[in-house]
């Protein structure tokens, strides 16, 4: 089902969740065309420290997202090559983290994921504890372990566990609906007529001039 | 002449016409190096409402960039491939978003090219009214219909129509002008002296030490 | 020296130089993929006013990197292809820019590298003195002329020459040992033990649930 | 009619007008409590040069507002107490700036009202002209020379002459309808009650728990 | 004991919370010196769409504290003096808004306390439903219905319900332990002394030059 | 001379040192009507760790300003009453603080002035080091241990200590120059006549319509 959901890219799923779900604007991908979906592994770390990055990457499996927040705002580089290294081997299918993160160009080469709120190089200490698996608020968003995560080129979404099979279905029904839409409209079908708008419209007050 | 700004680009065109008409820095393409020119519809919408750019999609005409404006801040995915698949169909050659859009890998595929203020796949509702081809402010910029839009790598411009002959002369001059500078400086010439600059910094006070 | 320091990138000499000298992360590169190294020219300029880079460029040598800043912040385009034409010929071999650009799709041909804080087409005058080769703030670092600035996809280091030598060294030590790091990382060996953290996060408090 | 629209404060004009014509939100008082209305007077100034500034006061006359906005953006303080002496002896009521202010505790004494976007002791020069009593862009919004300006607490507002007239009279039905309501709110009543909400409530489709 | 932790104030609430609990810097209250405490009404909200919080007066009791957050981000002006007058009547003890307020001179008057992220006069409509009583993300932080909310001139802190008698005991003696070390502080004595940091610090490698 | 300095003001004071020297525009006073100068004591904080500021008070003497930068961004609350107790027995006359700072309702009470990016309640740790008297970027300003630091309602400004009787003699002249030019703009001569400015206008084509 995380496979599914991610077949259906960011913006769908958002759709079939009621419109909720959307990690803030500001989470990017440090590289084009990446989209992935897998089970959140979560990590709260402390401002400018990323020892439980590190601390995190023993209890991930093959198919997890590690999602990272700092407990107050930072732009420090928590992540580079070396764990991006350690992740892979562990089969992580990307991370997400409100934060910084570094060596982007060796991460683009390696093609490791990454959605985040800066690049920057400014390194962090390894002095203080933080949590891991916890529920934490990530980009705006509060995400428990086990959520589901799905980003593209559009953003971030989660999912969570008990939603997943439901969202996923709605989600299915969108993007058949879709198809057909889309074909009409690229025939010159007017979304007014092809969605009967032109009524509400008229009863709200519309006029044209 | 819409063409013919457009072949200018945007910076060009923003100082033939005495460095006026720019919109602000945020508007960004979501692709690097899309260039388009047209002339504007306007879109006013209220924030995280995108009723009245399905309306507006009636009244595009071939060679038309549609400009939209919240009456509000808002980044909300306003605009996605379904709206551009219409677009499209109808000839339009671009989308100007004060706002967010979403399905950018999509639109990056169809290559139909998008300046906007974010990128991000929040939906917008179908409930409040706004108004098509009246006088909006974008991206702080006053923009009236049927305005000449210049989009490239540096951001956007608008050339009122009364204004857009004159300023399409300034602009021909402009890189007339230009292809001889780049030459000299080119071979190694400087600037100060192919714009006699010393003796008006020497007036100035400049010293060298 | 300053090869050398380009070489090891950004990241590295910023933790060779006890995580200090990064400029803020709001300063990006205008095409992905660049990476320079050289001796820093710098240029303090008026708001809006890019008349000191014209000057500027005259002292620059082969294998310099320009480093501008405005007296109070701005993100006009101070430059665009004409003066990257004149400082290509000079050898000058970037542009370190703490306000806009222009002209990045020209830029992104010619391939010279430029990090700004924005891309706009805002023009500017030439009406007011600055300062070249002073000491100045750019992006928040205090720069002085002839400092070794590093930048690559992640951001800009500075390097002051009197410290560049043993940075070097750090550096160069710091990648002999990501080599081994990165192979037993690679065959899934957590850093955790590698670093042998086990014991300090203990004594911490850390506890496994 | 200018000094009726004062009256009704901000927030009831721009209702009144149909919810048009506000600044930005970051636009705010330099203290608590003033509140102003007069007739624009323009002005349009390079970034960090407040020499137009000076032009300016010529041309102004009492009950008129100065409204100054910079053709990029600024936080410069353009304004200050000596500024504010030739203004008040002008029997100008205030300032509106999109831009830095300073001498603020002695404006404060001198009780003389600004809203601006920062407060910063920036200086500027006086080298480059700009424009007095043309259209701007401040802070968002296109004034006209002559607009009607509303500032307190809340904000700025601008109404366009040929519509003050109308405005003010809308202005005055919503401030009657209004003392009926508060104080039937005060005595408990529901705002849902005495808007008549819960049936188009119901309609949409809320429901309780 | 919601008393209680509004006597304490948010800073040492949030101590005694594990440093857990704030909303976002950007919450500011409109007037200084107010503080308050309460039990949380929760209300989720369109963008630009302030419906909701009519509905959410309701179910609001003598004690409650009104905490409000859009769908996605918003700084327009959801509420004025006519709710406020409606939520005094009901002893509602103050608004938490993660978007913007106006008429503040008014409710500065009526000595409603409101933190608010903007204050702005950009009206709502009244055309879309939210949720009342719902877990939301105000200003990063989730927030359950019954939550206990404490605010004064610090920021805003939540507490869950099931926490609050534990958090009150912590804070009680945090306040105790205070009073103590605030004497001997201002007698002179040091707190690297009063709390015996030196050997820490010494451990570290901290050299006195 | 310190005292000098702090009784022309920030304003002043920068123009006198030919406008150098501002920390950024986002340095605010927590209370309104404060003025300070003193001697820099200058702070290095990791983020979101507030150990060195204990440190830092022990080398504190009367008439010193403590002034503290993070190595990278954060709105995290350093300081509070007990932090201000303890400087105020030393007699300290005030912080700069480039990040966030607590406790303000009591630190108005005991009117100990602070100028901050920000005022947020969120905690720090004490867990890694940092440095006491080096030099450090302060809010965009480099700053050096001694430096005389002027603090009001304007911003923040420093005075390097080697330029300090120069730039009081320069500020004193600029006193003495206003009192008599406020006295003609109160008497309504206009600025255009005061500075001379109608032929320079002219010449650079000012026009009058």
């Amino acid at each position: 089902m995380i496979d599914a959901l991610g077949g259906y890219g960011v913006a769908t799923v958002h759709e079939a969740q009621d419109r909720a779900g959307l990690l803030a604007a500001y989470m990017r991908p440090i590289y084009p065309g990446a989209a992935i979906s897998g089970s959140a592994i979560t990590v709260l770390v402390p401002p400018g420290d990323n020892w439980m990055v590190h601390v995190a990457v023993e209890v991930c499996r093959p198919g997890d997202v590690l999602v990272v927040a700092p407990s107050s705002p930072s732009s420090n580089g928590y992540f580079g090559d070396l764990l991006a290294t350690s992740l892979k081997a562990r089969g992580v299918r990307g991370l997400i983290m409100d934060a910084g993160v570094r060596d982007v160009a060796t991460l683009t080469e390696m093609k490791f994921p990454v959605w985040s709120k800066a690049i920057w190089a400014q390194g962090t200490v390894k002095a203080s504890l933080g949590s891991v698996n916890v529920p934490i608020i990530c980009a705006g968003l509060h995400i428990e372990p086990g959520d589901v995560i799905v980003a593209d080129d559009d953003g971030v979404v989660a999912v969570g566990r008990a939603a997943a099979a439901k969202v996923a279905d709605a989600a299915k029904q969108r993007v058949a609906n879709e198809e057909e839409k889309r074909k009409r409209l690229a025939a010159g079908e007017l979304s007014l007529d092809l969605y009967d708008m032109r009524d509400k419209l008229a009863k709200l007050g519309l006029e044209y001039r």
